[in-house]
């Protein structure tokens, strides 16, 4: 069984606007921003709005729009740092790496050559975060 | 720019039957099978029937219809091998380690403690993949 779904969780404060966020997109059913510990430039995150843990208990509607918005954001941040490829991660239970229990979406712009940064806990550079998050915008923009 | 997509790729040669696959599940738009260099127990493979690369160039239709059977697999898998979490990862480019260029999300059901392993390259056993298949297929059937 997946645990119940728990409202305190630090997404949850996101789209509340608890917690401050550099936000790239929202729609109706989804919200995406930047990840503040990324594991490569340009790391953000596709989240969905109603409460669901992940992908174990999230219905198909609001997982379809969430996919969505993953692929807005994959193409986006290959055009905004010439990417050479991305990343998409989704992680369920804490065996699998969950650590926010929101579902969401990592998508990672990926390098030639250049390894994923493991999940090291450290906060990037507020500036580097707004700037990377301005020029994802800017791509999504153009999409 | 997504390079086109290859025909002659080794997912293109499962779905025409060209090449034996440990199928799991099928519907019209996708179709679902053991990866046969896994990365965990019971890691399979949901994939769009429909000839795109990756998640760069796939319609979102298609792209609704693999994520809701990466869904049913994610699901089943965890029943299937009582496991603890499910990871779910999709590579788009060689950058990201995409090594198949037709549209794939992995799903690998985690275990505490257990690390995944490398893409080593080193097939399983079939009498392993045909077991852990007829696991997920259970599974899947009581969804």
């Amino acid at each position: 069984m997946t645990p119940p779904y728990d409202a305190n969780n630090i997404f949850a404060k996101i789209l509340r606007g608890e917690i401050p966020s550099h936000k790239l997109f929202e729609d109706e059913e989804t919200y995406a921003f930047m990840d503040v510990m990324p594991q490569g430039k340009g790391h953000c995150l596709a989240i969905i709005k109603a409460p669901f843990r992940n992908i174990l208990d999230v219905d198909e509607a609001s997982l379809s729009a969430v996919i969505k918005t993953t692929q807005k954001l994959a193409r986006a941040v290959k055009a905004a740092f010439d990417a050479d490829g991305v990343t998409v991660i989704q992680f369920n239970e804490p065996a699998a790496g969950q650590t926010v229990f929101h579902l969401h979406f990592h998508v990672i712009p990926r390098f030639d050559g250049v390894a994923l940064r493991p999940h090291t806990g450290q906060m990037e550079d507020q500036n580097v975060l707004a700037e990377n998050a301005e020029k994802i915008r800017q791509a999504l923009g153009q999409q």
